[in-house]
């Protein structure tokens, strides 16, 4: 089955991660999602399973580690997230957030805190349950284990919530949840909200954008509003980073005026 | 069947695209070109695309997209390139030139235009065709289906060359065509153009180097012309950055000279 | 089988390592530990499969790359490691000694010369090694090839040695050797001569840190002084960089005294 990996290990310690994977399941197929998440920052990571879990077959195993409290008392958690249609999706990682909105947005999902040790690697560190705890686990399910196997079933899971953007007459309002590497700045304004047409002008801090369909309908280095590929509204640069234009981060606010 | 990626889309998004592939064929071998081509940069990414492809097996589908025109006009197509010898090669991306060199180097190809809208997403973005259109018509011709089916072949292309170097008595002259992550300078002077011999004095810009047959035969910091990996004449420098060396970037003009 | 990839590579030639592989073994399952590691810095290569290798299965071959010498006279080797228990673990790379402190954490090893050409691609390039050479030699060991077929058993191979710290009363000392993504410095004194408590006071070069089980008990930017996932002791600052703070590189002499 596929495992995907996402983490903000950055070089080498995902390796041992895979290495103990596939000692548990051979045949894992094992996918980097990132492993450049902003260190420590369990909110972007969040956003990142979120918008990638989905695309996933049915049955794929997400292990997603952002993960400052390791060694302390936060708990390791486990999901079973399934769709309306079909299938399901498991989540493995630490109990702070970051697997919440990749589970919300999968569908229903159960959560059960990992406390079978038996699962784990023989020497479990303090520093490093990606590899001693959340990668044998999340391999033991890629190969049938049943999730219940893993834990008590809780419902005190830690939440974690990008909120909605909300419209006002000729305006949107909401937050900026993610930041990504072209520099393009992800709002939580879901395309259903926005009724704006390709040529309509906005106001987003006294600076003006066009909103177009895609980049390349403007010109090199023309600011732009957009529905993105993640279904929010998103502005970006042609060729250009939005965030250093804007100078916005995550978390900012963002009211997006239509001009008259 | 061997998918390979290459991308200027750098974390997470190609996740995205890798479980569109393995939703569709999960036996798809996924392998990684680059995610890192310099945003935007066509023809880099069209080398790198040319370095790498005729070292993977015949069948193999290479997916690429540098794409700044991405929900423009520009066209989407797959390519059939049949070497001499034996099998074949997939290439798909933007109808931007990206994979034309590649194709070239396997040998003959033809080239089809990707409007078969059956094999997209269900919802195709504006801003991501890599995960919405060109991953899953990958995927499917790695599941075996005839390329013919994504649409109409055509001829108009758009071309893409890096041009020849030429010898002019003890010199040769050609372009940069490439600047590798060592800052190694990879020109389109091909090696059935050289006959320096190992300790032969260059002159470059009125600066000198020696040629020779790698790296380890020079002091370190020192530079140094050579026959690099992909059968080109290179500048390098022993443990440093040619390109800040020779101040040169790509689509410069290089002339090498040999002192008497 | 698995083959692992560790180099200094950067983006790009991996993936043409990773080509010939799938050209000789289709059924090859190719992990990367890392393609970042410093430029040139064997050592760094070596702590990194050393600290990475013994969590695969049996039956892995990992190919190492930190070639400076690539080219020159230095030679190509094959190794097969034996744990105490079971199974084995095959390196490949130069004659440098990138693979001996991975070998001897497995175990037993015996050494071998690469020499037979026959292995080799068909034109063997003078700087790129880890394409023309190590990888379709590793291609074939995976695919079941004998490693004596390689060439010679040899025992002047370039040996590479992390040396061991010391207890002298209430301190340690030893060596940093090596510098992780988070500027985690990793030293060579082992765990066994640990005896330190959680919540001592530790002494480095006129700088003080707390010795914990893990980051999370600090605040925010805090040093601390605690056994690494690696086994060795470690100094960290939590979501900071003790490499910063400390002013330690790889090589550097450490003292690490407990206040009384």
């Amino acid at each position: 089955m596929i495992i995907t990996l996402l983490t903000d290990f950055g070089d080498m310690y995902p390796a041992s991660m895979k290495g103990v994977i596939l000692s548990i399941d051979p045949n894992a197929n094992i996918v980097d999602i990132s492993h450049s998440v902003l260190r420590h920052n369990v909110r972007a990571g969040a956003f990142m399973l979120m918008a990638c879990a989905r695309y996933f077959p049915s049955g794929t195993v997400h292990i997603a580690v952002v993960d400052p409290g390791v060694g302390t008392k936060r708990r390791a958690i486990a999901i079973n997230a399934v769709p309306k249609d079909h299938g399901n999706h498991y989540f493995i990682g630490p109990d702070n957030g970051i697997l919440i909105p990749a589970a919300k947005s999968v569908g229903k999902f159960e959560v059960y805190e990992i406390t079978n040790k038996k699962l784990f690697n023989q020497d479990v560190s303090s520093t490093f349950h990606g590899r001693d705890i959340f990668a044998p686990v999340g391999a033991h399910i890629s190969k049938g284990m049943d999730i219940a196997d893993v834990g008590r079933r809780i419902s005190d899971f830690v939440d974690l919530d990008f909120g909605k953007g909300k419209k006002m007459g000729n305006a949107v309002e909401g937050r900026v949840i993610f930041i990504d590497d072209f520099g393009n700045i992800v709002t939580n304004i879901s395309s259903d909200l926005i009724s704006f047409q390709p040529g309509d002008i906005m106001e987003i801090d006294k600076k003006s954008a066009v909103f177009q369909r895609s980049y390349g309908f403007c010109k090199h280095g023309e600011p732009l509003a957009l529905i993105g590929s993640h279904g929010f509204l998103e502005l970006a640069e042609n060729q250009g980073s939005a965030a250093n234009f804007f100078k916005k981060k995550q978390g900012d606010e963002i009211i997006i005026i239509r001009y008259p």
